[in-house]
């Protein structure tokens, strides 16, 4: 007989998140960082009471991929156009950055010139420091009313650019202690995926506008668009290995300018994040947290890193807006915005880690970096991301929470 | 790293059973059949591209759960109390009747007097034959807008007394070979928790009516709801050996009076429901059909069984829908609602053969009876449920499939 102890899970992770999001409200914080505290409490390092099982990665994954879902239909295409150019440089100089930064502190704090690996380690520090992961940004920002305007829409393009470039280099690096991966193919792939998503795109507009004019809002359009998604999120992740999270994105890209179908099944999917999927994703990534194994002088390279995460970003997506003619205020919250690592971090040095050159040891670092970056970016956003001017009103979601 | 299969299969779930779904809209049956189907194809019998996992198993335990709770926020209590001696009446004969049956069957098809085990083994497979399980009865009468009158609700209290009955059938004879298990022990057991419901019921109507009347329909309602019915199905399950989807179905019924609240969180889980929880659930019934293995005479039995499977039901169920005043025509369809055996009947052949009382030879045709059962319901229910004469309208979900 099965152990129906997930269901207990869940409800817990339902009720604490939810507890702590409005708690977290009530100190004019976003909901999310209520629940990410919510999960590092009730992980391994607080109380020990949820660890994460195969249920929980799952859908925790699909939580993560609803959400990116819906960044996509909240895409406001005609912004991106315009924001196209400027995402490419903020993401560019956001890469390199704290991949040069990273590289450096790790070689001022382990000095061992005898590792022929040694630079390859460092670089692949480097290589954690730029993985972005914008959905606790588009949550905050959605929150705040703030993800269809013009700096929303150059952070998830850049988050976008940015993943797909964390992934090439990744890649390439991780080539160099692996002759069986080709950074050309590689490359190749990521064309083919783009050519894939024009392709398929082209297609799928035509035939959910056709379905939406032919049906009006039913079901069915909500459950094929998902189903859609999901379909994506695999092909990208399965046959090109780019993460599932682009897929989903550029699924919500494609259905986004079906403005009819785009608004109900952004409906549909906001009511089975919230009620269950996105709260199991943030409870998860404070579940991920194990604080243990920290030394004096680790944590002290973890105090450095975590500096060294937050400003690099900062400044150099912030940079990256200010060249292409964003304002001093608005580059300031585009490099805030993009200061959080999430699980993108995460996967990466796991992936680090099997080619050997990410130490275990490391991991308590990159794991603090990413738990404060991402409890830290919500907050850095409300504090220092100006209020519209034209007081546009936040979107509707908020009103119900 | 993890495989991201998961992703693609829920997507084929989904198109699968809706595009089956719409079908047998087509030819004038619920689209629960057409769900069935796809799953059959989905699964090892025919193409054998979805296989359980511990994650489908999950998935569609929540799904089971979800039905169960809509079901018990949309019951009409003050009918039930009208019809609570009705439903119990219904429950003990069809009750009664299959589970003799179905023991004179298996005596006559295997006569074997030397196993002393003999009678015990026959007896198991009359309790298999008394689990009703109307999740898709219930899925059907609502399509049908019949859910929350006189049939509906009698079917429904019947089927959560057949579900007492059943455990307490099930537990008596599974008690005679393992002498650990103490049968009294197990009434005060099933005792204790219907105290439970009733105490903790009292605290949670009360505590939800101030919720709802302090803040109005917000998010927070329907996930405290959705919450306290997983926690109660752990409960049932976990502390007193019930099944989950009893506690699950209590809990909605404990919200079912506060108006307002049960309109909001019934909105919320119905499109929890058909975004994705309710595809998986019907599908992983035609998932865990393998037809393999079937011989000549075990066909013979098959049919046999299924034969008293289905007449059992109507006779006993029907008979006591009569004996308590129904009408001929509503005698009829209560029977027929009861018909369904689902996933419960699964769970007692699986119980019976872990304590060595079912032949794993028994299983083919236990899930035949189980597919067959769940398939005839709603065609039987459509074909011989007269429309409601006062021309009641059909619930408001069916309008958006």
């Amino acid at each position: 007989m099965q152990s129906y102890e997930f269901l207990l899970i869940i409800a817990v992770i339902l009720l604490s998140t939810k507890v702590f999001g409005l708690l977290s409200e009530r100190v004019h914080m976003p909901q999310v960082v209520g629940a990410l505290i919510a999960g590092i409490i009730l992980g391994p390092s607080v109380l020990g009471l949820v660890e994460e099982t195969d249920f929980l990665l799952k859908t925790s994954e699909i939580g993560v991929i609803i959400l990116m879902f819906m960044a996509g239909l909240d895409t406001d295409i005609e912004e991106l156009k315009k924001t196209g150019l400027a995402s490419f440089v903020i993401a560019l100089i956001g890469v390199l950055v704290p991949l040069g930064a990273g590289t450096l502190l790790y070689l001022g704090f382990f000095p061992d010139p005898s590792d022929p690996l040694h630079l390859l380690k460092a670089v692949f520090v480097g290589v954690v420091l730029t993985a972005t992961s914008v959905s606790i940004t588009v949550e905050t920002l959605r929150e705040m009313g703030r993800l269809k305007g013009k700096v929303g829409t150059a952070i998830l393009g850049a988050a976008i650019i940015d993943d797909i470039m964390g992934i090439v280099v990744l890649t390439l690096v991780s080539a160099m202690t692996d002759p069986t991966v080709n950074p050309i193919s590689v490359l190749l792939r990521i064309v083919a995926f783009f050519v894939l998503v024009v392709v398929v795109g082209l297609i799928m507009y035509r035939l959910f506008r056709v379905m939406t004019k032919e049906w009006g809002n039913h079901r069915r359009i909500a459950i094929y668009g998902f189903a859609f998604c999901l379909i994506l999120s695999f092909v990208a992740e399965h046959y090109f290995g780019i993460a599932d999270i682009t897929g989903a994105y550029f699924a919500g890209l494609i259905l986004c300018n079906i403005m009819e179908a785009r608004e109900y099944i952004n409906k549909k999917m906001t009511v089975l994040g919230y009620m269950i999927f996105s709260p199991i994703f943030f409870a998860s990534i404070g579940i991920k947290t194990e604080l243990d194994g920290m030394t004096a002088s680790l944590l002290v390279f973890s105090v450095a890193l975590l500096v060294v995460a937050i400003l690099t970003k900062i400044v150099g997506c912030g940079l990256g807006a200010k060249i292409m003619g964003f304002t001093w205020s608005d580059s300031l919250s585009v490099g805030l915005g993009m200061v959080s690592r999430g699980e993108v971090a995460l996967i990466v040095a796991q992936k680090g880690a099997q080619s050997g050159l990410v130490d275990s040891s490391l991991f308590p670092p990159i794991v603090l970096v990413v738990i404060v970056t991402t409890l830290i970016t919500p907050i850095l956003l409300k504090l220092f991301m100006k209020q519209p001017a034209e007081g546009s009103a936040p979107e509707i979601r908020h009103e119900h929470i």
